[in-house]
Order: structure tokens, then C-alpha cells, then sequence
């Protein structure tokens, strides 16, 4: 098994579960004198759970090359431990619909709603966190282990995921809004701490 | 990050979103008495939404293939940009569902879906004008700057869909045939003008 | 724009394709009293339009690569043929699900179903044929052109498909079964024929 | 047909049929008075059904992976053969579907259901099975034949899947969650199995 492949196989489940988000965004069917632009506007959750799950599994496909970037070893464990990530990565949009439907009324299930869709982010980045303390364990699966200040900044920034999405899970039970509203600023903050990372060179080339 | 890999999620992400367009055509329901030949014939916004949208990806595909053969180096901020132009691409099945349901019925249900699918092709450019600005701004992401005046005739030509997809979105609400038409025009215009790129011979050889 | 490129955008595009297939088979609603094991067995003509559709797919595809591994110059005509010939390909999920829905009722919908299912594969071997036509046309686009014998041949066996397919959808009108019966066949004739290239070595190697 | 395009085409028909999976577990109706969580509870078996089918078709791209890598030419019947086993993998979703919905039921339909789901496994690992034959019959497809032990013991890991989800097919007819846990544990035997090859120093380098 290459790191090749498995960041090829990788990549495709990431580009599909990304795309598929918008097949939960479904055209609105219209009653008796409903104008469409009304029943649009209606569907904001789906809009809104459609943007931050984007950016969510975004963020998780830039974040999943930053750090196979490093391995030039594959073991079985980290096989499995990366189709542990895909099997949660992948489940992202049916939590995303559930959101789109139930957000909307309020009450118990707009909370329930926000509880499983900030749980099922809370178990994703669970496995990453794994995935990522099995690579920077020693320098087996990695051409030369970075300087310890930067594991430890990395693991914080891991940790941070973890802490903010069980305050989101947590939060669900009093808010379902200020749940979703926690996962989408985190998601913000990743794709923004990705962009500060210096221009590299391709090494490859152009292909 | 290396523009293979930030190519490769592309083509997954387009290619996906292309081949979802037809998922959106369903087997019509006959209701009692009817022929399937008539219902078939009724559906015919969702063949014309179809071939648009399939064409305006297509063409989007074969406009960012074009702009990161230039490419040579990745920053955060391109990134970033590269992620909102597929948040937009990838959203343009949904439009064209909702054209397909109720373009048929004319009035404001169909004024509304045709400025819902032209102003989400207008956004689409809006995010691909701003990826082209930045990559282009100066020499530090492209192996060498191409001649200031072919880039401005290639910026002249994002503007072009620009302000045609401004004007299809302003036309909506006077005609949604038109505004669907002038986003028809545009794909055939980008895909012809694609077309007359001279033959170039591939540097990677077959692979 | 490199072969490379092309072939992976269409490989994706096809993969999805023959992959969307399977979710036009819906898991049967019982009604009252029904058997799960008996809605399962009307459901046939689902299963039949999958394996029909699936093996066609799978030839475009087979027949794609053994086309573009000549190919070493791509230029705007053949950009534009390719994606006219995934537009069709990219469309059969459509056909087969109308063919499951209503092949099982018999008549006109039946006939129109199968005249619609064999419409979009003759439209499909059209828009191969016409690439085909452009990329041995002359030397220009190939590394080396074939002996004139081999164009020949490979352009006889596009006729045949093209004979083929004309003929399942002037039969439709007769007969919904033969009709599919006689496209089920060319998809198998296809598959064996492709069969019988003998093997190549990889030139690239394993990756 | 190098088997690296042959390979890039079946990850892409595995990403896809590993991904499509979430797209059967809906978001709950719920009726007057029901709380969204106990709706979602009620839902287990899709969750169950996605899990087992998530690790069954990541342990076939596992074993794909492992197989072509051994793999140097391509023949016409291996062609064929691997379009055979896409065919039944890129159909798990629907059995997947069809116990999702059906084994809350219990009785007739869920032990149906049960037996349609391990009987495509079944059908699944003899297509496997038969293009594993074809590949280690002798050398002319491998670069190198590996020791007769070592084929010896993978044929052996081959025929334990055809016994067990025979068995299970069998076993469907008694108890729908005893077949199902059975193709549960399977996955999970070949999913650890898998992990349990050596680390394997990736020969192309990071690309």
C-alpha cells in the first residue's frame, strides 16, 4: 500500500461526500399560492448546514494532505484508522440533512439536530486526532519526525477540534443555533489557520 | 500543498458535480390514461437545465485546468479561493432542480428560479474572477507572468461572464426563457472560444 | 490541456456514472400482506436495466482509454467532442431509470421507454463515433497513425454500434424487449471484443 | 489498458460506492408528537447496514489495492473480470438500502432482506475470488509469481469469505441478525487481517 494510493482513495471520498452535500438541498414544493421565492428563503437551514458542512469536510481534505505530506510509510493500523476518518467523514451528510429539515420547527428537534450533527463532528475529529497521535507517534511512518514544537502545536490545534466541537454537543441541549453556529465559526478558524501556511513549491511539477 | 493534488480534488469535486446533474431528471409519473411519450415530453426544462448547467461546468472545468497549468506555486489565500469557486460549482445542481421543477409553470415561479440559477452562476464567476486576480496579481504563484496583455484578455473575459450573468439575473425578472437563454449563450460562447486554444502537446507524455 | 488530464476528467466522469447506476433500484414499499420476496421479484426490470447500462458504461470507458492511449496532442475540437460524448454517457442513468419504472407495465410506455433507452445509446455511439472520426482523421493528434487497415476496422465496429443501436430504437416501436434484448447483446458483443486485445505491458509501471 | 488507469477507474467506482452509501439513510419523518430522537433511534438498522457495508466495501478496496499491486500486464479476461466484481460491489448500496428499511420489520421481510444482503456478498467474493484465479494462475500477468505458499494462503483467505457468506446466506432463512452479524464479523476479520502487513516504504514517493 502507498501513501499515493491511499490519499488518491482518500481524495475521492472527500471530493464525493463534499458534492454530494447538495442533493439534500432539494427544490421546495410549492402549496396552493405559496410563492417560490417564499419557499426559498424557507429553506435557509439547508443553505446555511450545506455551507458549513462545505467548509467543514474542506477543511478535513486540506488538513488530510497537510499531514500525509509527511508519510512515506503506510502500516495497517493507519489503514485502518484512515478509513475510520472516512467512515465518519462520510456519514457528514446525513447529519447535514437532518439539520436542513428539523432546525427549522425549533423545540426538541431543532436541539436534536444540532446534537447529532455537532456529535457526528465531535467523532470525526475524535479520528483524526487518532489517525494523526498513530503518524507523529515516532519517525516510522514519517521521512524525518518535525521538531517537537511542532507536533505539540499541531496536537493543540487537534485538541482544540475536540474541545469545541463537546462544547457544541454540549452547548445542543440549550441551543441548537449557538451548537451550529460553534461548529461553523471552528470551521472558519481551520480554513483560515490553513491559509496562513506559506506558499510551497510544487515538487512534482505540473502534471 | 501541490497544485496536483489541489487539481486532482478539483477534477473530483467538477466531475462529480457534472455527473450529479442528471439525477436530478426523475422518471416522469403517468396518471391515469396519460402516454409516457407526453410526460416525457412535458419534462422538457429538465433536459434544457441539463445540458446548460452541463455545459457551464464543463466549461468551468475546462477554464481551471487552463488557469493552473500556469500554476506553479499554492498559497493559503488560493486555497481559500479555490475552495468558495467549488462551493459555488458544486451548488449549481440545485438550481438547476429547481428550474427543471418550475420553469414549466411560468409567472413568478419561474422569474424566481431563473434568477436563483442565473444568480448563482453569477456568483460561481464573481469566485472564479477572484481566483484569477489573485493568481495572476503578480509573478509569485506562476512559473513565469504571462505578456500583461494576454492576461488582460483573459480578465476581459471573465468580466464578459461577469456582466452576462448580471444581465441574466437582472432579466429574470422580466423573462425567465431570456435569462435562461443568455446563460445558455454564455457556456456556448466560453466553450467555443476553449475550443480555438491551439493543439498542445502533452509534457507528461501518455499516462 | 494534457491527455492526462482529459482522460482522468472523463474516467471520473464515467466511474460516476456507472456508480449512480444503482441508485435508480429503490428498496420495494410493501403493501398490505405483500411478500418483501415477491416485490423483489417485480422489480426485475431494474435489475436487467442495470446490468444492460453497467456493462454499456464499462465498454465506453474500456473503449475510451484504448482510444486516448493513441491520443498525444489533444486540441479544441476534440475538448468539445469529449465532453459532447460524456454529455450522452453522463445521461444514461436517466433512460435506465425509465426503463425500470415502466418497462414492466407493457404498451406504450413499454415501447417508449425502450425507444428512449436505445434514442440516448445510439445519440451515445454518435457522439464516440464523431471523436473518433476527428482523432484519426490524420496524424495530427496521434503520435504515429495505424496502418489504414486497423482505422478501418475500428471504424467499422463504431458502424456497427451505430447499425445496432438505429435498429433497437426503429424495433422499440414493435417490441420493448427485443429492443433492449438487441442493446443488451452489443454491450456483451462490445465486452468480448475488447476482451481479445492481448495483453500489453504497463509502460509506466506500477504506481 | 495499463493497470494503473485500470486501477484509478476501480478506486473511483470504489470511492463512489463507499460514499453513495450515506445517501440511504434519510433524515426521519416525524409523525404528530414524535420526538426527533426516538425517530432517529428507530432508524439503528441503517445505521448498522451502513457500517457493515462501509467496512466490507473498504476491505475490498483494500484487497484490490494489494492485488494489482502484485499486477503488471492486463488481459482481456482480467479486464472483464474486474468490470464483474465492480459490478456486484457497486451494488451493495442497494441491498444496504433494502435492509435498512426492512429488518425493523422483522419476519418474512427482514430475513428476505437479510438473504438478498449476504446473498450480493456472496456473489460479490466469487467475482473476486475468480479474478484472483485468473491473475495467480501463473506468471504471465505477475512480474514475479510469489512463493506457492503465500498464494496458497490468500486463495485459502479467499474460500473462507465464499464459506462464511454462504453460511450466511443460509443462515438468513433462521435468523435476518445472525446472517447479518455474520457479514459483520467477516469485514471486520479481513479488515484486521489487512492491517496486520508489514509497513511498506512507498516506492513512487510522496507525489
Amino acid at each position: 500500500m502507498t501513501t499515493s494510493r491511499l490519499e488518491a482513495f482518500s481524495d475521492g471520498v472527500l471530493a464525493i461526500a463534499i458534492t454530494l452535500l447538495v442533493i439534500e438541498i432539494r427544490p421546495p414544493e410549492l402549496h396552493q399560492g405559496e410563492r417560490l421565492a417564499d419557499a426559498l428563503w424557507t429553506q435557509w437551514p439547508s443553505y446555511l448546514a450545506y455551507l458549513v458542512s462545505f467548509l467543514t469536510i474542506g477543511v478535513i481534505w486540506l488538513n488530510h494532505h497537510r499531514v500525509f505530506t509527511q508519510v512515506i510509510r503506510v502500516d495497517g493500523p493507519l489503514l485502518l484508522l484512515n478509513l475510520h476518518l472516512l467512515l465518519w467523514t462520510g456519514l457528514i451528510p446525513f447529519p447535514t440533512a437532518v439539520v436542513a429539515e428539523h432546525l427549522h420547527g425549533g423545540g426538541e428537534a431543532a436541539r436534536t439536530a444540532a446534537a447529532l450533527y455537532s456529535g457526528v463532528l465531535l467523532l470525526t475529529s475524535v479520528a483524526f486526532g487518532a489517525l494523526f497521535v498513530w503518524v507523529t507517534r515516532d519517525d516510522r511512518l514519517l521521512g524525518r519526525l518535525p521538531p517537537a514544537g511542532v507536533i505539540r502545536a499541531a496536537r493543540r490545534r487537534f485538541m482544540l477540534g475536540l474541545v469545541v466541537y463537546a462544547a457544541a454537543f454540549a452547548l445542543s441541549w440549550l441551543s441548537a443555533g449557538a451548537a451550529l453556529g460553534l461548529c461553523g465559526l471552528m470551521a472558519l478558524y481551520y480554513a483560515f489557520d490553513q491559509a496562513s501556511v506559506p506558499a510551497a513549491v510544487d515538487p512534482v511539477g505540473r502534471s
